[in-house]
């Protein structure tokens, strides 16, 4: 079946899903991003997503051009044409396509901002990561100093990815002053003495809606959370380790640097947080 | 005059210019690009630019999708196509359009890189900016690590020209821990007790193929070129100061957070160093 994406208000079959050459996000990044999961042909958490992309336009000074309301019409609306039952939804908002190219912004009257959206399949919920942990190599943090927009400058992300693969690893973590910020596209945590620890909110991660969720949630069951950076010494004596996205919810890190984490294999906190996360979000879908 | 474009392969009305919504360049900034000038429908300095693109190229394991001699030959054609005579060519090469969207690199022998080129017309020799110079203002400078790679990575540029705009000012001058990086898309420099100072080549700073052709000149002509990093606040008291680019040659900046630098004309190194390096550059266009 031929996916249907949707590009500056047309739904189309993604062959002919274009954009122009002059659009900014092409030519210089200027765009934001947002990926939702979607089980059961239901959106997960979409009002955090919502909330967290119109933060980020607001960071750059963008117009949006949907409405929220809109926004999720086009999300169910590309559920159905697609028939999605699990995986997720990719959101990107450009500052437009003006006539040339020009580092200066053009008047978001005249230009209006640009709005994509596809669909994925992906299994989320019985995932074989889940059973064996994933193993991470660590890597000098080299983004920019806005981590907390979410911005399609992901090419140093996508050059770590590679780093690690060629390691034999499936992702890696980043190391700022010696301090982990985050994964590549996921939230970094470790367990020690039953005490979850990740970082604190900042410019220099991402804000993410599942580490949110997961934090609320850990704090809900009783769990005690500590908001502090670690190192990666610090991280390969923990007990546990895991990483929160979108798509991949909670994910055991059981190697860090060829160290193994714990016994090596995903520890109980993690997959207790997964489970609790996977059950409350499915419950909550819209 | 319908500009005529340069996509994949094809030379296009610039209205139907278009790339695939999964090019990697528009959904994760994965992309280099360069900026080569024209006059009298002549191309400056095109195997310097060549040079620096593969090494960007090379950097992030990109493989060409053309010859150097290609790209030329695509140059020349689209000055041709479009009857130029001063202005530009701007080139963007991606990481390609795989069918969906991954952190990790595609196989390049499955997804070749794309590639656009267009023209633009703007006065490059006959300057008003040459008469009465630019003011700029400093702001913190939030790249990533790599500015050495001339990736499409410019949302932080473009942010900080905007910020230079509120101010009445046509550019910033970017600022990492306390010394003055470079323009947001030029080299900086200041001129002292007639020493031209400039930031070292480094990771932090882009190479620039107008820096070294005038770093060049300046020697040639018994000037004195110190290279290392300055503050702003040793900038407010040079005698001049100036930036180069390709499409701007040497600017004169006359002002800079407000301090007027000399006697706030442009100053007549600055002004030596535009001649020549114009001079040198019209003789030696192919």
């Amino acid at each position: 079946m031929t996916r249907t994406v949707y590009v500056n208000g047309d739904y189309l079959p993604e062959t002919e899903a274009k954009v122009s050459i002059f659009d900014r996000g092409f030519l210089m990044a200027d765009a934001v991003y947002e990926v939702t999961s979607v089980i059961g042909g239901k959106i997960i958490d979409f009002a955090g997503h919502s909330v967290r992309l119109q933060r980020s336009m607001s960071e750059l000074e963008m117009v949006s051009p949907v409405t929220m309301d809109e926004l999720l019409a086009i999300h169910r609306e590309l559920i159905t044409k697609n028939d999605l039952d699990e995986g997720g939804i990719y959101l990107q908002i450009t500052r437009g396509a003006p006539g040339d190219r020009d580092f200066a912004w053009p008047d978001p009257e005249e230009v209006p901002c640009g709005i994509v959206l596809f669909t994925f399949n992906k299994p989320l919920v019985d995932s074989k990561v889940m059973d064996e942990g994933i193993k991470v190599i660590s890597i000098a943090d080299e983004r920019w100093g806005r981590r907390d927009i979410k911005t399609t400058q992901l090419l140093y992300p996508s050059f770590a990815k590679m780093q690690a693969k060629k390691k034999g690893c499936a992702d890696a973590w980043l190391v700022e002053d010696g301090l982990v910020t985050e994964g590549t596209a996921n939230n970094a945590y470790i367990v020690k003495d039953g005490t979850i620890i990740t970082r604190q909110l900042g410019n220099d991660i991402l804000h993410g809606i599942t580490r949110a969720a997961i934090l609320r949630f850990a704090v809900e069951a009783q769990m005690k959370v500590e908001e502090r950076p670690f190192t990666i010494e610090e991280a390969q004596q923990a007990d546990e380790a895991f990483v929160t996205s979108a798509t991949g919810f909670a994910q055991p890190v059981i190697e860090i640097d060829g160290a193994t984490i714990g016994t090596g294999v995903p520890g109980d906190i993690s997959k207790r947080l997964r489970e609790i996360y996977t059950e409350e979000m499915i419950k909550t879908a819209i």
